[in-house]
């Protein structure tokens, strides 16, 4: 593999070139009229335009990924996450024009894209499921028939579903036509599927879920854990490695269960296998996704492995280069997802342009962003302007160097999520382990951003801030013309 | 510890801040007139004003360090590197003021700051040295016959050296007496102190010095070896860890000897015992150094250890929370100090503005410096600016990431030596492992950064980073807006 063409756009497109031209490989970026300046375009060896700012007019039309491989001569395809990463049907067409997507057969992604084919393939495993319907349903009496054998508090999921469309939570066998009827609708309207399955719902959930390695040699290894328990809206919004809950004999349960699940499909690549964790650390297997994950880096650091260059030496056929047995746990890894969005205001997008934006550096800390000062962030994708993601020896060192390296972080001219992520790494139920997926309706409220929780220092970075894109000067600089010699700063702005 | 002011400047001011910041301290930042507007005073909770810009004016003077700690309530200094840190009187007031100085007792500094009362510590260890004079000579004729005695080529140097000053190579006796008065006239005048010694002349040394870490309980443990072979006059350009020659059994010799040095001189702090290496892969002891080196960072990113907090966690009293069993090294580190010099003129330092300052990011690059886009380089302190470090699986990785993270280094208005440093990585007699301290003298030339080392790419960057500074729109949007649609970029301008 000589050119490696990249099908996204920010941090992922750059994450994925670093590793390319680590390995010597040439890189194409794809752009948008949205994206002429973006760092992707600018980081890659060559750049191809491939239409209008809306997805479905250049990064998702997959013939324009493939016409510009021929154009330039790439051989082989990275999707990244989102747009065209689990697209069966974009990977059968890849393969017909003779390149190689760097992912998984197309067999595999549409196994795994379905909810009820992915349990259908797990369970020849004897994968753990929550208990539930083993098929899709859309008749409202026999789903209710199934809900009372499952027992109540039941959840409805369309089969087709992701992002919690189509998710209702049901109390008691009352409430159960009218949710049922509404939760189909939204299916339908959002999927073109209103086929559901229902299952046990889990009132204090975990998200745990494993990072899997296949190569075409039928080697197939797990790189531990991720747990993503703090969603909002179920979104993730900070994940870590490893879980704080996990004991070694569960993490090994659950590591096989996973790989399981990759071989039921002769999975190929980078992939995760998601699972659902209660109280009593049972774990019920939730879905697959055929691709990278945006917190894949957390599994990087505590196992010293770069998870594109992996992928891409599977997709060129390499074997992998190490077993089960020698991959180890060193440290503890936490990512937060900087979103442009205003915590303040019920997390209320942001756009506008990055009037300041200096990332946090020093031992322990990585962002993977795609933006820099001076640009815009643009309406039409995905809001998240960063993932700032620290390392340490144990858990509370990477909280530590989260805390600090949020403090660090300065951005003007757009609100983001960063003091909501410095909320969260300060509360007691973040620190002690002990929360779960309800972590932020139970806890956040916008109030807490101006309370005890948020202290001076952000305030003053806040003025500091206001005070340099209004062209004033701050700092010693200033105070020294007025005190001189030995002022003192009562305050750092930074 | 509440309250930590920090003794330095630059990169090591911020690096020690970051820790301490993380760890909940408070810290107070001392600066002179040239660093006014610094990014460690910005970072510090307080800043204290302390002189005009000559170090001997403001970071040299210990009272004036002493007077800002009482002045802002400060418990502790932390000297960084260079300046006050290894000053044995200066560690004298800070302990006559109640402070208390994070670092190793004056007297250990004291035995460790002269080579030869350094050399007689260790040898009570049975430490290997460099065959050689054991005490300081003057006496020309007593010296000549001890020259005979060691055997030629024999190395004539400074008893109270360092940085090379008051070193000299002698071949043959024939030229002794010449380089014997050279050699002390420069010591006298450098140091005031004219005595040297004479050893046996190795001739393809390595440099290797072993980290150690000691506590007030009588702990102490080393942190395993860094590689320095590189260097450029006696100075330090490029430092590895591991190392690509030790065995594991050298390895745990020399950390046996390390410690044993350090437990000569009762050691508590963070300190380094530097060790020059034949081709045998025999080593020799060369003596301590009674601080945090420039290059702590890939100690850290191989062992996972903050070495900052060690230092502060030392100095209030902790024991170490590890012992030697629970160190290993995982992966490979790599650093290059990126200097305000130019390579292209025999390494001239270059001063003015970072019109342009962008540093690389993604995974495995830490980016140490004490500078942002539109600061000027002082020609007060020593011009690095930077320490650009890489942390690979492997050696073959950390490199890699060391020649990409190069490539994406943007700087302009200023001359760097990130071209040598791309030459080093590049070069046969580094990738394989298989060079010495010559290594520079014996292969770089100005002409080799014109040559097939530096590929287009670096010439693009260059015109790319002009275009910038003359206001011209380059890159995609610029072309997009001739040809459109389906432009193609042929080269990477990053």
């Amino acid at each position: 593999m000589k050119k490696l063409l990249v099908a996204n756009r920010g941090e992922i497109a750059l994450r994925v070139m670093r590793s390319a031209r680590e390995m010597g490989i040439k890189t194409v970026a794809v752009y948008s009229d949205a994206d002429r300046n973006a760092l992707h375009v600018r980081y890659a060896d060559e750049a191809v335009h491939i239409g209008p700012a809306p997805s479905n007019q250049s990064y998702l039309v997959g013939s324009k990924i493939i016409e510009a491989c021929k154009q330039t001569g790439a051989e082989a395809i990275h999707p990244g996450y989102g747009f065209l990463s689990e697209n069966a049907a974009f990977a059968r067409q890849v393969r017909e024009a003779g390149l190689i997507l760097v992912g998984p057969s197309p067999e595999a992604m549409e196994v795994m894209g379905n909810k009820l084919s992915a349990k259908a393939a797990a369970l020849k495993y004897n994968i753990p499921m929550v208990p539930g319907t083993e098929e899709a349903i859309t008749d409202v009496n026999d789903a209710k028939n199934r809900a009372v054998e499952v027992g109540f508090p039941i959840l409805i999921k369309a089969a087709a579903g992701g992002g919690g469309k189509g998710m209702r939570i049901v109390d008691s066998v009352d409430e159960f036509e009218e949710q049922m009827q509404l939760a189909v609708s939204e299916a339908t309207s959002a999927f073109g599927d209103g086929s559901v399955f229902i299952e046990r719902y889990v009132s204090s959930p975990r998200h745990i879920e494993i990072q899997i390695l296949g190569d075409t040699h039928g080697n197939i290894v797990h790189l531990f854990e991720r747990d993503c328990s703090v969603q909002r809206r179920h979104q993730k919004v900070i994940e870590e490695a490893p879980s704080s809950v996990l004991t070694p004999e569960i993490r090994q349960q659950m590591g096989k269960c996973a790989v399981d699940v990759a071989r039921s499909v002769n999975y190929t690549g980078a992939g995760t296998v998601e699972f659902i964790m209660d109280d009593d650390l049972n774990f019920y297997f939730l879905e697959m996704n055929t691709r990278l994950q945006v917190e894949h880096p957390v599994s990087e650091l505590i196992t010293g492995i770069d998870l594109v260059k992996e992928q891409i030496n599977i997709a060129r056929g390499h074997a992998l280069t190490f077993k089960q047995e020698d991959l180890h746990i060193q440290g503890h890894a936490m990512e937060l997802r900087v979103y442009a969005e205003d915590p303040a205001n019920n997390f209320l997008p942001d756009i506008g342009t990055l009037q300041t934006y200096k990332t946090p550096k020093g031992p322990g800390v990585r962002v993977d962003d795609g933006f820099e000062q001076g640009m815009e962030i643009p309406i039409y994708y995905d809001p998240m302007i960063a993932k700032l993601i620290t390392y340490g020896a144990n858990r509370t060192e990477a909280i530590e160097r989260m805390i600090r390296a949020i403090d660090e972080y300065q951005i003007t001219g757009i609100t983001t999520t960063l003091a909501f992520g410095k909320f969260v790494m300060q509360h007691p139920a973040f620190t002690s382990g002990q929360f779960d997926t309800h972590f932020v309706k139970k806890y956040f409220t916008p109030e807490v951003l101006n309370t005890e929780n948020q202290d001076e220092a952000k305030i003053a970075a806040a003025i500091f801030g206001k005070l340099l894109s209004a062209g004033k000067q701050v700092g010693p600089a200033n105070k020294a013309e007025v005190g001189n010699s030995d002022w003192v700063k009562n305050r750092r702005a930074f």
